[in-house]
């Protein structure tokens, strides 16, 4: 495989061809090919942007379907039918069965594109500055989204503009298990001199995938809103991981009957990996003026148009919403063991997640490094989260086989062991 | 056509569909249809991003058939055959051919992700938080791309979080043309308590597309990089809207023999309307640490594909570069005559651009507004631009046909005069 | 007496004289007097401003005899010999008998100027930008010193430009007793994406005076010094309101046995109370530039010169101290027996502080403005402080006689009394 | 003379004592005696603090009687006879007799102090954020009063944290004689891309102390006037150093006319050198809630009663104001004189002012620095200003008597010719 090209081109900025470095040419499902026909087992997915698998052949057929018709590519955020057709499946298939009454906005296609219109239209709703985001959360890098984003590589990298307007609190679990983290939220709301401004919003993510596969619980998720509605904080759940059926129901929230006042999706919301995004708010919140915020690539058609059919494909009932729980136990009790067998052997671990969302945090970023190495020598790709890549986090296309799962789990397997027999 | 759907779901930010209320569904080259079957010549093209025509049958092609080899479509920046493919034809045919000797950086795939990613590094590696742009200039709306970006519909409705970090001198011709801004940059940048802090760099369109149509004279960009030179000022040039031979060059900077410490492209480079962008930097500014800038869609290989393929097909000889300074000579008499034919109307009018992206400033944006109403009657989708949407802009595919530019034209030529009748 | 001259020209922003709405003409050790000759006994002292008393004789006589010898009122930062005077009965009564080896520097004359200049320092040395307070802190309110100061009221009423640059971690007991805070803070500063930038300093009183006579415990504090030593951060005290005596001792933090890496001290500072602050540094974090920090006031002879006087008057030895601490015993069990009576009658209240900082907590700003209202009417002069104004506080001279003192409780049980009478 | 002591302990941040390293004891008139008992001539007067020279007579007289009366000297912003008769001086002897309808603000004692309180007021009042400032302006140091302030030593030196909201615009000459500045603002004010924030206020001095003697011309002031309140911008007159008499009349906006929304006045405020400052504003602009601004030193009552003393001793008629005017036009032809001659010798120099505020500008730093030490040498403290301390400024008390004048202009005369000689 010729590598120079991008040793002599490409930004020293790049990381995941230092974890797997090869070059890939093929993708189907939950495999990847590299240039030399070794394939892998994929629980990266895209960092949980392919949860329906790579050139998921239902959507690709949609996709090369409106090509054919030469339907509108790219149209700005002008309509049209294909954006119709997905606001009309959105609606349809997702909505209206939960119940929810949101509209739609377009920004850039990215998850921070949609973190910046949302915490810039929390603000100008609230007239507030300040976004409360929690511990460990991550919602994007651009400027804005960034001063609810946690990680010291990117908020100490901005060359002397330190981020602005953006405060924390404790993530559930985050004092311990003996503390409710939200005691100490609530008592700093109610403290004229505590130093949290009043908040416009919380952003919250209800699984935190970037920072370590840390689960929030449902009744603190439930308090959270309650909380946020009682001071008058709009309430952000950033599902751009989570969501789009990764937990084991296409909200993340739903688990916890949350009505959050914004949305965030990206990732796996086109469901092809193109790129895509949308904030989803409450009718009262759309007070935007027409144009006041805007992007070139804000209504990409090819995505709507994959979008729409993978909600019909997928959305259309709780088979997969189903499976995704069944796979996620198997998950859960495998990585549980592995768990053990590290503790035992004096690495101490443990597994955590909700659905198809889990890892196994040991502790170290250098055990990690080591399992997710050796699992790379034997054909499976997975990374590491949390704030010093302590977490191996597994993030397979929903649409896994069994048969793939069992390659994969037993590829980690090997891997552990490997790493516990040094 | 139904357009409640639109108008119960989307957000009240929606600004195209407000100039152009109506739904389309296919686009070929420089023609839009709608769900009616009526057609549009389209001098708007994705605001620029379609210099290629929509739905371009090689580029098309090239998709079509990367996707029927299961190509990899999202690969987050792991290394895959078609970011190689991407590398290499941008070495071969743009960079080595020009002289330029840069690395590459993918951010997110917009052009406000490569703003915010420039930006960030030109900080970093000068240790200074100052970007001196222009007035009018425009780079994006996320928060690190607004500080440098003058439009204050953007920059003050954030909520309360004023930008930071930005600094605007005047553009060329900004204070008549008896005086040259460039004296006054290099005055500020030499006084020591002028209020300007010393910048980590210089931002500048060579035409302004979304500031109005606004052409820099060749001397002076030459003047602003030897200033930025000796100054130690990082000089990046923002080629989203006019780069991908817009102005009759592959580069807008090329015609005036300037060579940027850093460019900017997105809008047009994947050539299909594809969310792409990529930041152009000397290899002794890639001073980024590994994943000190991430983004989930920041390799997007479709677009790669797509962009390699525009690359092979228009930029091996200079025959589309030849074009563009032909037809772009043909708008520039035309929008003379229309220019001429509103002043003597008593609407004082004049004609600017370079290339093929031209306007007419009439000065109100009101008359502006008419006209583009009246051409979208005719059948013409053609926007305005400028601080108070006072230029009419043509920014039509590069490779729109003789007839199709044409038609356009007298569309134009038409709705001017319906304007001038009242 | 005449007040419409106030309330004709004096802004609204006027506070003090609408809790005590006479005018005062005389003032003598704990004793004002208004212009109608009625005596007040005096517990705000100009908010700890005036710990030796006002017009103290030995300090008065000291300033008449400068300025009968004409010596240098002004001289921005000249040296001067009174300059010279200050320093060295600085370095003999105060720094030498404590170990302390400090640089002086002197700022603007107010405690907000030597917070600005402190800040600025810290951020300079260790090139981080991010400065740690505490919940409840107060560090004055121009835009430097507000960043780290937590009151709403001041932070969100900037007009939309947010305080930039300080983040808040719960002081001593904010939890609850059962929560030791610094477990947090120690958490946050080990966590690479818990939303905590390192910073480049920890700014904190060892009692908070404006957020409530919140006392951090002694323990608590040698901690925190060991958790800013072992992560390389800066510990400023501000002793602004709880240096000079107050809590007993010169420095408060002298009872914890703790060396600050920066010292602030104002109010009582010049001991007359004339303006006057200074920044204490260890010679090592000396690293301004000449003229890197300046101010037109930032040498006032005559404050120096009182502030030499009240050193050789009450700090040659540990009379004062002594005395303090004798005091503050009285006053604390007087304020003991008043949280008793007031919590029998159904008005939870309880007794907090050290030395004599001294406050009673009754929980509503009402309750407390109520006892502060009587306690004027009969001829004591005392604030709240707290979030809600919930505290009433006892900031009497140090110097105060015991009749005054015992006059003073005596007036301030009354105002309870008739408080629980209704 | 013993300076042991200030090099062991005083921050390396002292400036003044660089220039002049003597220690001085004492200070009349026009005049400073070091500890040796040199005397010298005084053209510095604290910056401009000393308007009525050290040691005035007639005011100290009147804070020596105040305090034989134990009047109130520190009593937060408590109403006090003193404040009374500040308020009733300033009104009957500044205010009425200029048709000026102000109420009075008390922020902290210093000028920076002022300066972040009326840029608060401003933007509370607007709702904006930007404040705008001229290129060469200085208001302050700390982060607020910094943000429309031009030096690059103090914006580039805050550790990481750029200051917020201010922008810059040239002053009038800035680009030369025959360009009105004001042009370039007008046309930024009416540009909705421009860059341009539109400004809460703009802050101007009339005549630039720090800057170098800038000197604005009488219509531009005028007309800058006449912009802002077509704007609906504030206009704040910063009279710190140019105020107080020191062009020849109590406010040095008087000459062009101008009616400021807000002025500030510190450093000869009090005449004495004691640390005093206020601001002024339109009645309808005291928006202030009680106590939203605060500062333990903002009512400094021995402050009020020098500064009341020096409105009935030298505003009670013109006398003063003449008298300044006749000096001044002594010290500008001197000036002009010794421009000439540097100018003959191959030192371009030209002389600017107005009243006793006057510069010569000898284009380097080091040549004014040269005439600064040789002058010191020969008994005449004058110090520089000017972006880079190429302006020799004569601040000399408006009292100074002819003879001192004399004494002093002579000296300047020998070192300039010194300075020629080589």
């Amino acid at each position: 495989m010729q590598t120079q090209t991008f040793e002599r081109m490409e930004s020293n900025v790049r990381t995941y061809s230092r974890s797997f470095p090869v070059v890939f040419s093929k993708a189907q499902g939950a495999r990847l090919t590299d240039e030399n026909g070794r394939e892998y087992i994929d629980f990266l997915a895209g960092a949980g942007t392919l949860n329906y698998g790579h050139n998921n052949p239902e959507l690709k057929k949609a996709l090369v379907d409106y090509l054919a018709t030469d339907g509108v590519v790219h149209g700005l955020d002008m309509w049209t039918s294909a954006k119709r057709e997905y606001f009309e499946a959105l609606d349809e298939l997702i909505l209206k069965p939960r119940n929810l009454d949101y509209k739609i906005q377009l920004p850039g296609p990215t998850g921070t594109n949609a973190a910046e219109a949302a915490i810039r239209l929390a603000r100008k709703v609230k007239q507030r500055h300040n976004i409360v985001a929690f511990t460990n959360g991550f919602h994007g890098i651009t400027m804005g989204a960034l001063a609810p984003t946690g990680n010291r590589k990117f908020r100490e990298n901005t060359g002397g503009v330190p981020t602005v307007g953006g405060s924390f609190v404790p993530y559930d679990g985050y004092m311990g298990d003996a503390i409710d983290t939200l005691d100490y939220f609530e008592k700093l709301l109610g403290d004229k001199s505590g130093g949290l401004d009043l908040p416009a919003a919380a952003i919250v993510e209800t699984v935190q995938g970037e920072g370590g596969i840390n689960v929030s619980g449902l009744e603190w998720l439930k308090r959270l809103e309650g909380i946020c509605h009682d001071n008058d904080i709009l309430l952000i759940i950033d599902d751009i991981q989570a969501g789009c059926g990764r937990t084991g129901k296409f909200f993340s929230f739903e688990h916890a009957g949350v009505v959050p006042d914004m949305v965030l999706n990206s990732k796996s919301l086109s469901g092809f990996g193109l790129p895509f995004s949308h904030v989803l708010m409450r009718p009262e919140l759309d007070q935007w003026e027409p144009g006041q915020y805007n992007g070139t690539f804000r209504g990409f058609n090819l995505a709507m148009i994959t979008a729409a059919a993978a909600l019909k494909q997928y959305w259309s009932d709780d088979t997969l919403a189903k499976d995704v729980q069944r796979k996620g136990k198997i998950v859960e009790e495998r990585f549980q063991k592995l768990a053990s067998q590290l503790t035992d052997a004096g690495m101490p671990a443990s597994e955590r997640g909700r659905g198809l969302m889990r890892g196994i945090d040991v502790e170290t970023g250098d055990i990690a490094d080591k399992i997710s190495g050796k699992a790379f020598e034997h054909g499976l790709i997975i990374e590491t989260s949390g704030q010093d890549g302590e977490v191996v986090k597994c993030l397979c296309p929903l649409t896994i086989t069994d048969e793939e799962l069992e390659k994969g789990l037993s590829i980690l397997e090997t891997a552990v062991k490997e790493v516990i027999g040094g």
